[in-house]
């Protein structure tokens, strides 16, 4: 089988998904609006969305512009290329996906307002969804395949790794330029989306928060409600977090899963015997191809809804059968393309680490397929009030807020063992089956049908979205009742989602590391933490996600505590407020939540990138392999405590809104307490418990790229301490 | 010098330090009562404390005699016994200084009452606190010299490690006798310090949190209001956490931190071509001869306090001189001992590490004792109102409870970062010092002079009590004022204490884990985190903290909740009470924490025994090491959290109380907030924070005695996987 050809699966996935998205692109904005009232709340949301996302990437452009620069001077212009075209891809995927969420909510609205059936609506909103799934997942492949086809084949680095003849670097000669090339790439992705995730969540939940805290909490009035000015804002932060943020979130883990694979077939090559040129091919092209295949079976999954004529009313069942039609083809296909290019190559050498033939790296894969399933059904355990724990923090907000919290925060602790053993039994698994490289396969399995899960996870912010402009254009409690339900299910489904996003950002790092170790150990691999140095990287390594986190957390407080004291001052001073008499002042809100998210995203952003750069300067490789492996392991634990504590909490507050907790409801005390849960929990799992994924991958991205010059010029080395 | 002769000075000290603390002892028993009422109160406290202990004494000794046959049977007999006595000598230093505790807090009060002096009543308080600083450290020193002339001299076991002729274990015929008696004594300490301060942990905060969510928030009573079902209990809490669960716990950080050494000395000189067996004398010595160097310098410094005529107001800098003075005197001391034990002995090998001649083991102590201050004073920071982290969750308490809680969590996740630093450039120094010794000498050179910090730490609780006494039998306003200033000192100057118990812990959990693999590594020390398996342990293991800490937190939760429902029906049922005609019923209040903390100590405890022990007979020893590695680092990460977010959120209530926080004040709405804060806090840093030291530590512990058969026998060893 012609290795190149192959490549040429990936290109129609690719054209076949984008023309798919633009064709539902065009469907949906072409759909009516709905009332006047309706077009111009839908008109300020997109105002403002567009307006902090244009803020934003003017932001990002400098810093990925200082990057580029330095990625050009320090590596190659191959990598700052790439970088370049990572960056871009990341940042066109987030934006396109907020465009047509900001189109597509207020449609779905005026759907479930003339027809009054859900699975009308559906369409709407999965149709507006689809357009992101499509282009995140076909976004990235195209970077691949550009990247791929033009610095791997035209420019022959590919050839230079398979000739031996590697080491061209001219600063350490340790390094290919190919993987040099990849991690500019995937680096590229990774920080358009660590600032996108970080400033939109920092955005969304302050005005989460603040809207709230004052509205529900303070004035008692319901959720979306026009007369509280921090509304429009809190509708613009689902766009821009939950719906830009999640898109370039799931770009750069998709990209990260691919490319670590790849880079690690590289380094398997450069530094371990390894049986044959083909056989390298083989390995760098599988994970490509095997994406490409993931793409096509997302676009059937996807087509599944939006072809069907009717579609049943449990919606939950049928947002389930798309993704499972979605992640059986590509299982399916995933074997049959295991089999064919891995049958008829070398797999002797014990270093290749294939174990069951052929179908070794088929099989790790599914072993992660499997794992993000069931990491997903844990978490939907421990968040769902369909079970016991969430259960227990609906009825400790009986003893007041201080228990639902104090509850909340154990059964958040307790989840994480659970999804970390299943995580490590499909670590062994996959190692078992296909050695390190079977690793890798495990993370871009899990992500394989990324397509049909961001699908789904971006139809719920486009119906929550929806269900803010019926409230808001004061539509019949009709309109409201079918987004309401439609958004109850988004949030269900997101679990699963959350589930494949930490897993595979753990497997992605742990390949990312191997490629790293690779890169300055040669064939001697070797992590070892009894070495003082490494152990206390290991230890700064572990405190940086709680750092991280913290400084997040903050953040979003800060933001919260301007939005509340602006909200209690409208409604003090402007008159006739509350009585819905008067306007309020929407577009001071909109600002404070952009503000805050601008000011305050760039710390945390620039310190992740710089923590592994300076200490690798300082202490030099070994600190920071322990720094990398270090902050894995806890922003594993704080990405599971942080979801899962999150959205107990979430639920359990809705729990009682269902009259879960006899004698408790709407408005009642334990309601009261719950509500405090549940803004405890906002900025823990959407703000910091999906920017940790990325911080992992971005340091490990960092570190791979810099290792080659800090391996050879660092201070500790310098002064002979080391 | 003789080596056996100095062992002497180590007589001394033991003897010096014991007659003291039952020269105090009796000193405070002889004082009287005050008013019959005051009796009354105390009384109930002390039956309430006396009854708990017996009961979860009754328990511990049931599994610590099925331990101790099990030791018996797998290991030695000299270490099942070993086990006994580390026990028992744990359980009687928590006993007596609860018993201690009991009798000094109504003294306190009536001091307080009779002279209305802040520096005689603080001698009446250091005074009890004394005993059990001093008994601390010299039950643990007295166990140590027992085994140590017993097993290690007269028995002949040093001679054998001597001799070469290791391997007498009939098993496995790895390891020496003398290191696995070592541990069974240390293993002894550490189940009863766990049990304790579980059990104490869950009893004090269910008492408190109950008491406090009905009283303070519902009702609105001051705090020890005798109209309060829950009162009586809480003050028990103090004695049986604060104090018994305390005394066990440093008792067994201080024997951990020496005998860590001593084993690792052991091993160094098993495994790795040593210098001469003078050389392995003088480095299992050292550790045990520094700390009854540290006895002695605490005597002087507890004596300045309790001999000086006349204190002076400033109650913080005369107990900060008496800690000063032991500390000061301890490293003198050290450094005369550090020069004449190691001037005369062959230090020039490699491996020895020792880097600057004889004084290096003593410099690798003083960068302990200087990492512990600095860890204390990053807590300080970051707990005390005097500085910006606690002043900002105070700021934030007027956005109400849900912002109080999120800025607190952001406080304690960013004040991870500082002292892990610390903590990573002393073990940095300490090994450039005097290699892998020098880590351990850093962790016993910390705790060296604990009998001044314990009786620092235990005089907080007492003064606690007292002021609760006070209030309870209506004494006037003047001896609650006293008792406040003894109890706000004794708050801040526990911080450093903390630092200490954490600082220590890291050093002693690293040295043991050293220890554990030379056990089965042999010379090839080697904990590879590339390794899939040692990489799955870690995981695991990193997630143990988590659920651990969410079990505790989850039972204080259930006791409390358990507590405000019986407060709430007293409240309500017994007609009077809150107008003080009647007393509310204090004995169920008193079973229900009571029967919360046996019930639910259990699991948690026993699960951290058994998780090393069942995963090492099937995954074997890698996966264990990678466990033992990854909870240490998790459960530094959470111990410090949960310390610091408990501590702030604490201040941050009582800075409101002292008028900080502009127009708020008791009572007022931000005040309220920062209830749920402190509350939420509660068991994070009682009961969670100062347990998560006791559970490394044990699973190191257990470990290296299992380490020995599993090593052998192990599932997958067996199947062939590994």
């Amino acid at each position: 089988m012609n290795n190149n050809l192959l490549l040429i699966i990936v290109g129609v996935a690719v054209i076949l998904a984008v023309s798919y998205a633009v064709f539902n692109y065009l469907c949906v904005k072409k759909m009516e609006e709905g009332t006047e009232r309706m077009g111009e709340i839908a008109g300020a949301i997109r105002i403002g969305a567009n307006a902090f996302i244009r803020y934003e990437y003017k932001l990002v452009a400098i810093i990925g512009a200082i990057i580029a620069v330095v990625v050009f001077i320090v590596i190659s212009w191959q990598a700052a290329i790439a970088f370049v075209i990572g960056a871009v891809l990341s940042a066109s995927a987030g934006w396109v996906g907020m465009k047509i969420a900001t189109y597509a909510n207020v449609r779905v609205t005026n759907k479930a307002r003339e027809t009054g059936d859900l699975g009308k609506t559906l369409k709407v909103a999965f149709k507006g969804g689809s357009v992101m799934g499509l282009c995140v997942a076909g976004f990235a492949l195209l970077g691949v395949i550009i990247v791929y086809c033009v610095f791997g084949i035209a420019a022959g680095q590919i050839d230079e790794i398979a000739s031996g003849e590697i080491g061209r670097n001219f600063i350490t000669g340790l390094e290919s330029s190919f993987t040099m090339t990849l991690s500019g790439y995937a680096l590229g992705c990774s920080i358009i989306a660590m600032f996108n995730r970080v400033g939109g969540g920092i955005y969304t939940k302050a005005a989460d928060m603040g809207a709230d805290l004052v509205g529900k909490t303070e004035a008692h009035i319901p959720e979306d409600d026009p007369r509280n000015p921090a509304t429009i804002a809190d509708n613009v932060g689902d766009n821009v977090g939950d719906v830009a943020g999640l898109g370039s979130d799931l770009l750069e883990s998709y990209v990260g899963a691919i490319l670590s694979a790849v880079m690690l077939a590289c380094e398997l090559f450069m530094h371990d015997v390894y049986a044959s040129t083909e056989l390298l091919n083989r390995m760098l092209l599988f994970p490509v191809i095997f994406a490409g295949c993931g793409l096509i079976s997302c676009v059937i999954g996807i087509s599944y809804i939006l072809i069907k004529p009717r579609l049943s009313k449990n919606v939950h069942m049928e947002l389930n059968i798309a993704t499972w039609i979605s992640a059986a083809v590509t299982i399916g296909a995933g074997a049959v393309l295991s089999y064919f290019m891995f049958r008829d190559v070398d797999l002797a050498l014990p270093a290749v680490g294939f174990k069951v033939g052929a179908f070794s790296p088929w099989l790790a894969a599914v072993c992660g397929i499997l794992a993000g399933i069931l990491i997903g059904i844990i978490s939907e355990y421990y968040t769902s009030y369909d079970y016991k724990p969430t259960k227990k923090i609906s009825q400790s907000s009986k003893e007041g807020p201080a228990l639902t919290v104090t509850q909340g925060l154990a059964n958040g602790m307790i989840s994480c063992m659970l999804p970390v053993v299943v995580l490590a039994v499909a670590i062994f698994g996959s190692y078992a089956l296909a050695g390190m490289y079977g690793i890798a396969c495990a993370a871009f399995g899990m992500l394989s049908f990324v397509a049909a899960t961001v699908s789904v996870d971006t139809y719920g912010p486009i119906s929550d979205n929806a269900g803010g402009i019926a409230e808001m254009s004061g539509l019949e409690h009709g309109v409201r009742e079918i987004t309401d339900k439609l958004d109850s299910v988004g949030n269900t489904t997101a679990a699963i989602g959350k589930g494949f996003a930490i897993g595979s950002a753990a497997f992605a790092a742990l390949s990312l590391m191997t490629s790293y170790l690779y890169a300055f150990t040669g064939s001697n691999l070797l992590l070892d933490l009894i070495d003082p140095l490494t152990l206390c990287g290991a230890l700064c390594g572990a405190a940086l996600p709680f750092l991280f986190s913290g400084m997040l957390i903050e953040a979003v407080a800060k933001a919260a505590r301007k939005m509340v004291e602006e909200v209690r001052r409208q409604f003090r001073e402007i008159k006739g407020l509350l009585e819905g008499e008067t306007l309020p002042d929407y577009k001071t809100c909109i600002e404070i939540s952009s503000q805050g998210a601008l000011k305050e995203m760039r710390i945390p952003c620039i310190m992740c990138i710089l923590f592994p750069l300076v200490t690798g300067f300082i202490f030099g490789p070994m600190f920071v392999a322990g720094l990398l492996i270090g902050a894995t392991i806890t922003a594993i634990m704080l990405a599971l405590f942080c979801g899962n504590a999150g959205g107990a909490w979430d639920n359990a507050k809705k729990f009682i809104e269902a009259g879960g907790v006899e004698g408790e409801g709407k408005g009642s005390p334990a309601h009261d307490a719950s509500v405090v849960g549940d803004t405890v929990g906002d900025p823990l799992k959407d703000t910091v418990g999906p920017s940790l994924d990325i911080l992992i991958k971005i340091m490990s991205t960092v570190s791979l790229v810099a290792v080659v010059v800090f391996s050879k010029f660092n201070l500790f080395g310098t002064l002979g301490i080391i």
